[in-house]
């Protein structure tokens, strides 16, 4: 035992779930929570590939070649020239993050085999070099960049690299997640949406995510309410979460500061300042507003988690 | 002459220019800048309107009952119950600000007549209350926002109600502002614009105008180049600004952070840290620029202004 934790080849790395959008910052906006998925990867200069999970939708995690961590842990190797020396890998995954619920699971899964890699030759991508190879493998940065920088973050796509603003907001908020017993694929999710909007749709969010920022970094609560409201996705992902408008409106009359998909769904989550002391009263009228829809969901109270993906073991 | 002074019937205020949507925040950002015009408001019992202009267009201004600041003057005196006592007034304006060419001048005629008003009075609204009342006269509350508050504007309109978050940046910026010698009107700038946009330049926008907010207030300048681009109403007003891109690319080459077009335009507007001592450089190379497009230009340099509307005498 004491000679496979010195293993000089094995890192073991937590990574937090994540919730984008946030209502208006469709595409750009995400935030780490405190739920976290546990990596532990070995590398292996044969080429045998044993994956091992536990905790959430373990079953159903590819424990082949099309294993999202695997792929992300030969995409850094590849990266720093490294992959013909080590071609296989033994990785073990404990998972809290509940599946294909816009909580960011896969991006756990693609963050933490880059990490932990990285960590395995002393780290010589940054956090910047690290955001791009996950950001190619997701697709896109919304999920990725909270994984990796921690607090909230603002991603813009220019000229096909990704820049990304993280930041921790000056107000302790609560976060409470509504977790429906359904799944939500994205593309399922993505492909209700319009490719045209109004105009007058996407001033609504800009004007609206742009608020949300400002209140967020210079603490001020009272504008928090005008902040969350989206018109550019959620209403036309209503449709694929039974009582969504209603369960908003239910987290903001038991006090919440506001309500959103996270990411394209099936969780819906809700915001509140850590002093209201809101978030247990804002959990149940959630659930139960689901429960109104025939959809049993259970409810995670979380922080903003502050570091992103971290070392536990080197 | 001090009998004059001293009536209690008249305020002097300073009002400043103002630029909306810095580019990415269209619709909804605004910040104020130190080029000010001044306004000195006598009320009057008896029911004569006296308007004297002198300055930026005063050959323009009307001196009638279609007196912008006569209106919001009036507007005010309907809001607090005082109408019918006060049917007059002496107003007399000396501006800096040029005239339809999206540095708010129109706003400050609003905002000017709202607040000397309101001091004369002994404040009884607050900014809040004049903002509501600017946003009803003017329509949107892009320019009078940050004539109102000062700094960088974010405004939400929500249900009908304007929002206003205002901040200063941490970043000490410069303004360049390449003012051409034509005007061009704001219903014409709006005319051009389509009334549906991809859902792509929806993302582009949000996500820009999140990064600019972000690195304002939390200054961080190397955030700022990726921050002030456009997708949704530069593209379609750049025929009525000619040379528009090539006076941008002109401002970045010469070290600009980026550059937008003023509020509706004509006027283009670039943004340099104060400490990189670039402001002379890049507005030689604006006015430059728009010369090879036949347009001839004058460039002012200004700093953010931080307090908006400031009452001079009373």
């Amino acid at each position: 035992m004491k000679n496979f934790m010195d293993n000089k080849n094995r890192a073991v790395v937590r990574v937090p779930g994540t919730s984008a959008n946030c209502g208006a910052g469709f595409d750009c906006l995400g935030l780490a929570t405190t739920i976290y998925n546990y990596l532990d990867l070995t590398l292996l200069k044969k080429n045998k590939l044993v994956v091992e999970s536990a905790g959430e939708g373990a079953e159903n995690i590819p424990r082949g070649k099309r294993n999202l961590a695997w792929q992300a842990v030969q995409r850094l190797l590849k990266e720093i020239g490294r992959a013909d020396e080590f071609k296989g890998a033994i990785i073990k995954t404990k998972n809290n993050v509940p599946i294909s619920r816009g909580l960011g699971s896969s991006s756990t899964a693609i963050v933490g085999g880059l990490v932990a890699a990285n960590e395995i030759f002393g780290s010589p991508l940054d956090k910047n070099g690290l955001l791009k190879l996950a950001t190619e493998i997701e697709g896109h940065p919304d999920n990725v960049a909270p994984a990796i920088f921690g607090g909230f973050t603002v991603s813009v796509m220019d000229k096909g690299a990704v820049q990304t603003f993280s930041f921790l907001p000056r107000i302790k908020l609560k976060l409470i997640v509504a977790v429906p017993d359904f799944e939500l694929s994205t593309r399922l999710a993505r492909k209700v949406l319009p490719k045209n909007v109004s105009m007058r749709d996407a001033i609504f969010n800009i004007s609206r995510a742009s608020m949300l920022i400002a209140a967020l970094v210079e603490g001020r609560e009272e504008f928090l309410p005008f902040a969350f409201d989206d018109a550019l996705h959620q209403p036309y992902r209503k449709k694929l979460v039974p009582g969504m408008t209603e369960v908003f409106d239910a987290a903001k009359s038991a006090g919440a500061l506001g309500a959103a998909i996270s990411g394209a769904g099936s969780c819906l989550i809700a915001f509140t300042a850590a002093k209201s002391g809101l978030e247990n009263k804002i959990a149940a009228a959630m659930v139960e507003e689901f429960k109104n829809h025939d959809v049993s969901a259970k409810a995670l109270i979380l922080n903003v988690d502050k570091h992103g993906a971290q070392i536990l073991k080197r």
